[in-house]
């Protein structure tokens, strides 16, 4: 069976949101899983010097339209978050918690962060928030917060950011298939031909 | 008549380079004309901070893959240059020359000054090679030498850096439909969309 495809993602990545609608089924097509990676893009910023696009002078307003524009032209639900961007480690922790016990169930819960955050308008940042989202799902609510405070749980997430700049990952979302690195949502179209060609 | 799709780039720029070989035929599906503009970046990045793509950490590396990777998912003859990025002064100046005498003209020239950089290797940023690509097609290769020393034709190019400033552009492509902004050879297919529906 082949390695799953590799998607790495910061929480608080529209662009990252917008792949993590459609980065399963597009895999799903040519028969393989993906591994899901929350990141903290902040900690690789300081590897690469990159900083929140928004932030910048000219291209953090084209962002915030663009953000909206591709969402539309996917079809996808999207809701400007009234803050961003906001801090990502205690939604980080929450789902590598969860895979601990259940890889299915921590998907569903990116998928539920996700959406809250930049379909729903909700803040996403505090451990609170994540646990109540979490709770939603059926998760016991004192448990994802004690989780979240967990140095193990702290540990991995750190072992994360570590392992993906070690990959070359510098942006959200970032893909890997088979050693393949592909940067952006709008990297999906070759990432499916890569599937379906093994590339070229 | 509607008003011509304006088509910003560098001359140093390989997304560019990518949109250069499409917009027009694009455009020309819906009836729209392009009015091309090269730029300067290194202006525009005074503004903006930003800085040439591969000599970002991580970036720069990724960025080099993907050159060529995302010319031939498009079919798109591509070599990479042996110097890159390369000042585009010259190449820029010759073209906003041969524009006052011949638009069409201008456009056939900067086409065969993309190829030459991205496409046959060769190292337009002498005032020498543009002038001898501008022989190629037929204009006289002194007048363009003259030219491209020429304080009118200097300060052409400042204008138009500064005017494409002054409309948010602050990358290569950038493409502006009827008000609305693209940037990347990636959103090629959102301007596809916007002519044929006129914006979502």
């Amino acid at each position: 069976m082949p390695a799953p495809v590799e998607f790495y993602f910061d929480f608080s990545s529209p662009y990252g949101y917008l792949a993590s609608t459609r980065i399963d089924k597009l895999c799903e097509n040519h028969g393989r899983a993906v591994g899901w990676h929350p990141i903290l893009l902040g900690v690789v910023f300081k590897e690469t010097g990159g900083a929140p696009l928004t932030t910048i002078p000219l291209k953090g307003d084209y962002s915030k339209r663009d953000f909206v524009r591709t969402a539309a032209f996917h079809g996808i639900k999207f809701t400007p978050p009234p803050v961003f961007p906001i801090p990502t480690q205690q939604a980080a922790r929450a789902f590598y918690w969860v895979q601990q016990q259940n890889p299915g169930a921590a998907k569903a819960l990116a998928k539920k962060l996700f959406e809250a955050y930049f379909a729903e308008a909700r803040n996403i940042s505090s451990a609170e928030a994540v646990a109540d989202i979490a709770a939603s799902l059926g998760h016991d609510k004192a448990a994802v917060l004690a989780a979240v405070n967990d140095p193990a749980i702290k540990d991995r997430l750190r072992q994360e950011c570590e392992a993906a700049l070690k990959k070359g990952v510098f942006g959200s979302p970032f893909i890997v298939v088979d050693g393949e690195p592909f940067w952006g949502s709008d990297r999906l179209d070759q990432v499916d031909k890569w599937l379906e060609t093994g590339g070229w």
